[in-house]
């Protein structure tokens, strides 16, 4: 049994880290802490545990994380980056939520995150936890920066496009749909309910903190630095989003065979038959990404759709999948669960 | 393993029986039928189930489900009392998610189902398939008819407090909540989402089905017929019911340790904490029924709240649930999943 | 043109009072106080009344309030009552949206409210103003303590048959359903999107601030003190509220005709015909309170359905209805929207 | 006043042309048909309407559509351009809601549509009724095709740049989405509430109806041919378009002046300050179109966010524009409501 721990744990990555880690076979759920709600049990706060998780919040200081074989920072940005390293040193691995080690520039990171950096030299270590590109990496990494919501379907959709050279990489556009559950458990009057539901709109035109790290991954996988337009929207959907990605065929070539074919090896990544469009909801509460490869009219641009849901794959989930792989577990062990439709 | 089949697999109550069943460790899943849909891969109407489910729809006569243990019926009423003669024949057990064997008063159903039943006898045979209640005649039971989604969610609120003949009996209130998904996944203008989505209404305020249901079921755990107002509502929700229930008390109780400890052995009845509230989102894709049972300023009128997933334990998983009781298996084996929160 | 200013403009009725008074023919919007955003211009804060509204919010010091006709406070309780005697004294007539002047029973308030009132005498002095009960006393009142969203659907609904003395006044039930933008415009976990969406609940069922509130205006119409259970649920709408009220009949009485004679002169309640289940979606955006009276199965329990728009006929609709009395224009002047449906 | 009838009112462009026009005040409501509704009042479908429409449904041939002074048909696609004649010849004018009268080009129309024109020159004669760019032509109009609702959107965002001449024209993109509202009051299971709601999707990725229309408009200001990818996708939401608009610049322009300056004379276009993102919720239920202008990070991309009511100025409340101008009344009659938010 792999004995984790939790930090930070009365957001929405980790409520969905507890959902997924209390019904995994081969882990034992040791500590989750909360600064502020210590001694509270789990499962008052979420009710949903109830039976499941009999853990109370502990304080972190007593929360024995030294003593994990991995610890989860589901936290804001820039605490990872201050506990990390005796951790490390204690022999426990680490797995961040947040973005503390995801962007390899530094001064790049101080710029969009606004504030100084803790220790570069573990971002320079931190392997970034896309399991279809860094698998092997991750297997022995210490220190996974486990990629952001946006990033990673952005990126699953962009890449056997940019491995196989095959689009112009200069003027690349992702235009993001989100759910609400993307802002966090966090009181904030831009995520009320009266705010945010029948209600559409675009936000971080001008920038926004996954750019830089999407455009790392990218120009990674491509060779070449690329060119991208990110504009991310907000719907109203509590869990998923939707990338609708653009490119410029510079060649042509099989799309749906590419698409097949990088992937067919893949779990967690499901290409769709020719003509399909992935709804959000497909992969709801699962660690599936669904793509689907489009050309349409036959013309020069290729529209790529990409779902996934926003709290598994694009973060408790997959942060689950590199602990597995991590501890040369099943890749698939915990994470197997059927998305639930309707 | 169970080889199992299901007949009429293109609604809500049969995707979500494929969701449980295909994970469902003992459980081999043999046949689903669809008349119109024959042929089709049952992930291609629900993309949720692709690489879970390999299954076509097949055509009812060509199903084999004479070969099979157990055949569910997620039909619509009138169809599983035309077809569940010739299984029980065949020695294969029956479990009826629609209406066709809950009503034992023939002329009663009739009235309400608006037709004429074929097989009177097997209604007389069917056990009413709510285990809190009548588990022991379900383990020996040939043909379970499934509980209705309301009559879970009421029943399992008013049960304790008429099995201690702490209210009177003739004047409770099932004011009783539901989401969308309740209807089905028929077309029909009334589910649209742009009629049922930012609205909440009434209907079947001058009589719905599922009344004679549960007070025949109270009449039952009473011993005394019971009247019972009973206004359902419909709330923008996909999933979930949401029970308040109304009754005068008759004399003085520890109301909180009486359902504590009619519920202390069950595991998919959840008391909650005195003074609490549960939600519908806090068993959203669970077998769980949570309840809480309040007395507001002290005064002679108990409150009952009673929450259930209407396609999990008010359809698809107490239908498992039965399945597992029938053929001795655990009773939580495929339907002990946590609640998907948020 | 009735000079009017706006205490408190940036929660929801707040910016509903701006979306009527600022199209109401006879009213002249003078100032719109905000302490938090004084300078910054109302449209940028609610972009829904650009080319509608052109003042910037004001510090409440520099408004010149004292200069209007009528200052509307559309603030947190305890505010009202700290400013309202000097506005008095200035000749300005006072509408307050919140709780500070609605219960006559003055510790009964402080008990609920959780504070010391600051002004007694004029609880004493203000008017109650539901139309529909005080309109005579409206029309020459200096100060209106306006109702609340849920005391006016529960009210208008059991007008009727208090007025008439045909129901059990002892034993009274309203289960009520708000939408989430009851909660205001506050930051607050629970109404997030993320939790309130997808979602129903119970809330204040141990005691909620309205409950006295009904409670004092049933009691005036009935002439004796009421018994009510009073729940209020929390449903995934924006606007709207839904009460669903029973009560137990004494003596046999065409409830349909009651209804209908009750409401024929009132402009803002509709009573359907009978068998209507009204829809909050219905009378969104207006001032309507529609209503429908029912007798299942023609039982001695009524069951009467009320909606309306929380935030106009419970609150800035029904405010405006109130300052038309009070300055003798037509009592629909700017408030005879129809609904906005779908 | 006008004399006013509908053609097909019984779907939300219908219902959602009765509450304009019913509290228009310069029209007088003659006839509403719906061959199978005759004889229903208005009001009884849509109960929002009550107290404000005392029409019932008529039957098309005793409606007397002959002797209004326009007629609106809010009917499917092929219904109009069967009467249309008849009423030009009874000098009576004609606005289509539906697409009989939007695509010049009769084969490609044809193609789209799936049925044969009954009146091309009918076609030729209609105006295109898109006020911001054909006003003069629709003022002297007999017949006006009113735009479709990604049309209305698409084009009044991309209209400065291409009659600038600033973009390239080769490779637009117009990602879309829209609220389920769009796709009609027809019973249809993708539009059910546990359909749509709390999913996204992308549809008609292949091609969509309104990409020959888009086009047909875009190369009309443009003066020559575009190449347009257009990727439609469904949110949800009852009503709202949120275009993202996506081009290449070809020489350097003061991108806000350059829309300032367009639209400083339209009254239901409003163009956002620099750095503005519209929502869909800040034009619920208006005429209004809200635009803002972006250059991510000072790149060659352009971003236009373009958002609308689809119900309103993406169908009825851009028809009553287009009366409006037929019949020289001033362009805001009846359509200068202030958005609902929230």
């Amino acid at each position: 049994m792999v004995k984790v721990g939790i930090v930070g744990g009365t957001g929405y990555t980790g409520v969905e880290l507890l959902r997924l880690l209390a019904a995994h076979p081969q882990v034992e759920l040791r500590a989750i802490t909360s600064r502020a709600d210590a001694g509270m049990p789990v499962s008052q706060m979420f009710p949903s545990l109830r039976g499941h998780v009999d853990l109370n919040f502990s304080h972190p200081d007593e929360a024995g994380l030294d003593k994990c074989d991995v610890v989860f920072f589901a936290t804001p940005n820039g605490i990872a980056m201050q506990q990390t390293r005796a951790l490390l040193d204690a022999g426990v691995k680490v797995i961040d939520l947040a973005a503390d080690f995801r962007i390899k520039d530094i001064p790049e990171w101080e710029k969009w995150y606004g504030m100084t950096h803790a220790c570069p030299d573990l971002v320079a270590e931190a392997i970034y936890g896309l399991p279809e590109v860094n698998r092997a990496q991750i297997k022995n990494a210490r220190l996974v920066a486990n990629p952001g919501c946006y990033p990673t379907a952005v990126q699953l959709g962009f890449i056997p496009l940019l491995e196989a050279g095959v689009i112009e990489e200069g003027s690349l556009i992702a235009d993001s749909k989100s759910g609400v559950s993307g802002a966090g458990r966090k009181a904030e009057v831009h995520s009320l309910f009266s705010e945010a539901s029948d209600n559409f709109k675009a936000y971080g035109v001008a920038g926004h903190r996954h750019l830089p790290e999407i455009k790392q991954g990218l120009a990674n996988v491509s060779g070449h630095p690329v060119g991208l337009t990110f504009v991310p929207h907000l719907t109203p959907l509590i869990r998923g989003i939707h990338a609708t990605l653009y490119g410029r065929l510079k060649k042509d070539v099989d799309l749906q065979a590419l698409y097949e074919q990088r992937y067919a090896k893949e779990a967690f990544v499901d290409v769709l038959p020719a003509g399909g469009m992935p709804e959000t909801r497909s992969v709801r509460g699962s660690n599936i990404c669904r793509i689907a490869v489009h050309r349409p009219q036959g013309g020069d641009t290729v529209v790529v759709l990409s779902v996934i849901d926003n709290l598994v794959k694009g973060a408790a989930g997959q942060a689950v999948q590199n602990m597995n792989i991590m501890f040369g577990l099943p890749e698939a062990a915990g994470i197997g669960m059927i998305p639930l439709l309707p």
